[in-house]
């Protein structure tokens, strides 16, 4: 739903507006201070005087229009609020009053009637529950607590799903000095929920970034759309998205399998979608604040220009661990940099202009500019920091930063300006920056590093993201889908569409074995066929290594007798060597179809190396997901073996999986375990398929 | 060499100050404004009025003693200053002059005979190329940089081998409202070492924690002696120590092997001794900080008080991360709190006492208390922070302060107090903490957990630590001790050392080899014995499975042709299942002997899935090496395996790393691969033996 009117009144009233709420008193004094420049009308039932100004006693005596109520009656009142200002044309709502869906049953059911009204009458309602919203762009902050002192406007759009913590992220962002455009806190999200709200962030002229607190993220649909929108507009969504400890995994109300937890698989799906995930409240703010100021940064290898060699040691260890190089600077650079740093420095990147600085306040900006001629680096990172405490005559400290101010802008590679440590950038620090242009400041080489090396994974991510596979439409569900399909089943389905299985007999006769075997060349294997038996080798259902006739006889045997209710035994060639992997699609209930590889045997059974997709996935998709295996390096030939064609693997996976979405929302998994991967022939060996019950597959 | 003098002088001279020189200002002003209280004379050769004083044209003419030279005279006249001051009986110095061994071959010249005549004259020089230090325990601070005022005195103790970051150590710790006993910028090490220091800081009453900046550790004995007497004491010692990444460990002088980093052998010392290591400068003194405020933490079992459900989640995700376990509260903490939290909360661990505390100030540490009575925790994390802006009435703010600093005080548990992201502790908070007893305040949840994590790792550690295990004197050297030593020489070495091996024949005949092969019953394996031979199998040197007489002979024929230089055949009976392990000790050229151990096959080839110990170790330390395994659990008997005796392996490889000690300087290497396991049978069943050359050995 569209958020623009709640976001933009001209007229506010604040309703339940009383001297003995806290609440009431910050909202006022938010809008008389921050600039918003309509009507706030008070309305209180008892008249009087409120805050010093006369009170209306309902909604229906304002004499001008109100284009939003911002509700803090009691729980039970609320509804009445709304009659009575749907009545009037009031269309908009911020209700702060709690006690609803939060506070238990009977609170779910006003909440519902809530909903129920807005829906029909064509109301916005942010909330219950929630404190509103800073629209910091144009000066409207209907807002419950104290904002504080100075609200800096900026173009980082910020929606919380926590009220209490909107404090800290105002707190946090001032002290980095990061403006937001818009910092909205959900509350129950009854009617107008987080899509809805970077829906409007994407539109806004005055966002850039996005930032995100996500406890839930409700529907995962709606949110990859609004995501991939983000994404073509070219603004980037940072999300800390908690819940991914064991605790809140066991807690959630579903699981995607045995194999992955919730948390991955949401993990998976941020990272398709191109959203950065952080895991600290510094850290969204940080990285929000650099890609608001450097926008995209076109690529990994890092120029680093510091006046420390001990930062600069600090800067190459964490550098690596963000997956950033700092590759050596070429000759000229070089050449020239000699001529810059003192004799006893050293010059290489990380580059160390050297304690001279204090002497020579130009040395770090005559560097800079050197470095960011350099041909083989795509940014550069300069430790540097506006002064924290004025000096008696600032006029220097302002020449000083004026000149590196413009040394930046005039760089033709982004120049991302890192402090040493996380302290808070001070108010004469604002004012350098404010003054002199000079650029946002990372905060510390800890917290910036990781910063640096989210924005340039997304700026790759971004062109990759946005080629988003098509989805394949569901096509015709196989007869009596329904149950467990064993091998002989889920292997012929996946035969059918085309797809690679080692050659198969299903046979009911000794004759009939040795007939397949001999059709085969030995050795075989045989393996039981019952219906709805998942894992045939744990009841010693399967034998390798037949070798004869005499063998299959023997094999045919025991395995016949093994099950009442068999429906025959298979046959199969044996194949040596290659690669085994596993490759399960399992439905999320959340997030639908998702695709699970790894390597078999030790490598998922004990060190769980898989990678995740959400679907649809193409080639390129799953050989990046190949890549983030632990055990990769097997598929690429290491201890001996023959080097898989990567390409034809991932063609493979990816067509099983397109064939997995066609089967409709009755499949629950399709597993093949093991895919044989043998230089560039790739065979499922064995496959099961799980339908859902006909009750809970319905769309 | 004791440091004790340097550190506490009563008179000082600034030899070589100027108005010219920023240092010279900086250290009179220092030493002016921190309450030194001694007489400080200037030397300036040319006499005449310095800073406002009138200077002395030579140490020798200052009237009185002088205890503490501080020199900044230029680099060649350093030495005369020296022996001026030797002279005079004057035994400490701070060399604050650059251009010795940092800038090449002339100034390592310099810097050598200033050692030299150091040593000649028992002189205590801290530098050259450092900037002094801060004593601020007595207020002493001969220290060239500008501090950052008020300069906080506290118990954590800093030593930085780095002068660039000093500066950025001291802001940090005191936006965080950490106070120093000592801050010593280390400059070359020439006479005074940071373990001198180290030294000083345990024995120092006002010294709590120790807080390294460590680029290399030049003596890793005498560091171990020291971090052993920090662990002894129950002084914890934090360090960041750079050099980690490939960049840095590239260029490092040598390597331990192909399977360790030099930075892993580094990593795990510092873990042996009970060194906390940290990543970041923020790292570092909020770790320190959080020791010496609350001393060692008794558990990991963590109640979690706070005002926000969202702050909470972020807790829930984060413990986890390291290692804490946040129990359910015990049924009478739950009773009590339902009476405390209003009805719309929840009662769980992390607590969330709801927004409701912006109503009633109370509610937090009524909850406190209720928690900190709960007996299934071992330590409360609170989640509160002073107020960063004076109100204007300050007075209530006071109040609330004292009244949770006394319940803090009078918790049975210790209570952490971490505040919601990491924002500068301002001067009114400081004001607040300083007034009320307040207690330190962990600075935001993202490195307050990482904090905790390390204060509660190093509280277990410490006990374990404290008992070390016990060094093994050389012993006689076998004969013959150089060059590579292949399988049947050194199993036999193993053998003789009464380590369970592989029983094992050398033949040099088809019948010797028939009659050990019927001697041990089939199958057997042959392998080649040839001298400095490696790798056996890659040239195709071992034959397994070999099933009866004839597959003997011909097996012989094939390996006895296969070299021309060979000792003869090894023949050994087959070993069937179990699991095999790498064991290999290698010698660190500044460690001393290191083990890695590690699962064979895949798990070392593919994963290096190893765990490193410097020798000695025993036992108990080999169980917590062979526990960090990522495939751990297959030791444990997963997919179907004996489970190992964890006790009996533990002891055989400890008792193979006491063995490799007794063995002297000559020994380079000494790698068992495969180790096999199974069940409670222990076996080497090949080793090889490196020696070095003789040249190399001598100590």
């Amino acid at each position: 739903m569209s958020v623009e009117a709640l976001f933009n009144p001209r007229s506010i009233a604040l309703v339940g507006a009383t001297d003995k709420s806290g609440w009431s008193v910050s909202t006022l004094l938010n809008l008389r201070t921050h600039g918003f420049p309509g009507p706030v009308h008070l309305v209180n039932p008892r008249g009087g005087v409120v805050h010093g100004s006369p009170a209306f006693r309902r909604l229906t005596d304002i004499p001008s229009p109100v284009d939003l109520a911002y509700v803090m009656v009691p729980t039970g009142a609320v509804l009445g609020v709304l009659r009575e200002g749907a009545k009037l044309g009031i269309r908009c709502y911020v209700v702060l009053t709690a006690g609803f869906g939060e506070a238990g049953e009977e609170g779910a059911r006003l909440e519902s009637e809530i909903s129920a009204f807005a829906v029909e009458n064509g109301l916005t309602i942010l909330g219950p529950n929630g404190n509103g919203y800073i629209n910091a762009a144009v000066g409207v902050t209907p807002y419950g607590l104290p904002i504080p002192s100075p609200l800096l406007r900026g173009s980082v759009g910020v929606v919380l799903q926590s009220g209490a913590l909107a404090s800290s992220v105002l707190a946090f962002a001032q002290a980095r000095n990061v403006g937001f455009s818009l910092l909205t806190s959900m509350g129950n999200e009854t009617v107008v929920t987080v899509t809805d709200v970077v829906d409007y962030l994407v539109d806004d002229p005055a966002t850039k970034v996005i930032a995100l607190f996500l406890e839930t993220i409700r529907n995962p649909a709606e949110f990859s759309r609004v995501a991939r929108r983000a994404l073509a507009a070219g603004k980037p969504i940072v999300a800390l998205k908690i819940g991914r400890s064991r605790l809140a995994s066991h807690t959630a109300q579903a699981h995607t399998g045995a194999l992955v937890g919730d948390d991955d698989v949401i993990d998976a799906a941020l990272r398709q979608l191109g959203v950065i995930r952080v895991r600290s409240l510094e850290d969204l703010i940080i990285t929000a604040g650099l890609l608001a100021s450097s926008g995209p940064l076109p690529g990994r290898r890092v120029g680093v220009v510091t006046p420390s060699g001990g930062a600069s040691e600090i800067i190459a260890d964490r550098a690596e661990d963000e997956g950033l190089e700092l590759p050596p600077f070429a000759p000229e650079t070089v050449a020239r940099l000699a001529e810059i740093v003192p004799s006893f420095g050293t010059v290489q990147n990380p580059l160390d202009v050297t304690g001279y600085v204090l002497i020579d306040r130009t040395l770090l900006g005559r560097a800079l500019e050197v470095v960011t001629a350099d041909p083989g680096i795509d940014l550069v990172m300069l430790l540097s920091e506006p002064p924290r405490i004025a000096p008696p005559d600032p006029a220097p400290a302002f020449a000083l930063y004026s000149a590196s101010a413009g040394r930046i802008a005039a760089s033709p590679v982004p120049v991302v300006v890192v402090s040493n440590v996380l302290t808070d950038v001070t108010e004469f620090g604002r004012r350098v920056q404010q003054e002199t242009g000079f650029p946002y400041v990372v905060g510390g080489i800890e917290h910036g590093l990781q910063a640096i090396g989210a924005a340039v994974r997304w700026s790759e991510a971004r062109s990759r993201a946005l080629a988003q596979p098509p989805a394949h439409p569901p096509g015709a569900v196989p007869a009596g889908a329904t149950g467990v399909w064993a091998e002989h089943r889920a292997s012929a389905l996946l035969a059918s569409a085309g797809l690679p299985v080692v050659p198969s007999v299903l046979v009911r006769t000794e004759p009939e074995a040795v007939a397949a075997a001999d059709g085969f060349g030995y050795p075989v294997v045989l393996k039981i066929a019952a219906e709805g038996l998942g894992h045939k080798s744990d009841i010693g259902g399967v034998r390798l290594g037949v070798s004869g006739p005499d063998e299959v006889r023997e094999a045919y045997h025991s395995l016949a007798g093994a099950l009442p209710s068999l429906a025959g035994v298979l046959v199969q060639p044996q194949r040596i060597g290659g690669v085994e992997l596993l490759v399960g699609i399992v439905r999320d209930p959340a997030w639908g179809l998702t695709l699970a590889v790894g390597l078999g045997g030790v490598w998922v059974e004990v060190l769980r190396d898989t990678a995740l997709r959400v679907l649809p996935v193409d080639a390129g998709e799953v050989r990046r997901a190949l890549s983030e295996l632990r055990g990769a390096a097997l598929l690429r030939g290491a201890r001996g073996g023959e080097p898989a064609d990567l390409d034809a693997l991932a063609e493979v996976v990816a067509r099983i999986s397109a064939f997995a979405e066609t089967l409709g929302d009755g499949l629950e998994s399709l597993e093949i375990n093991p895919l044989l991967v043998t230089g560039s022939r790739v065979e499922a060996l064995d496959a099961l398929v799980t339908w859902r019950p006909a009750d809970e597959s319905g769309t």
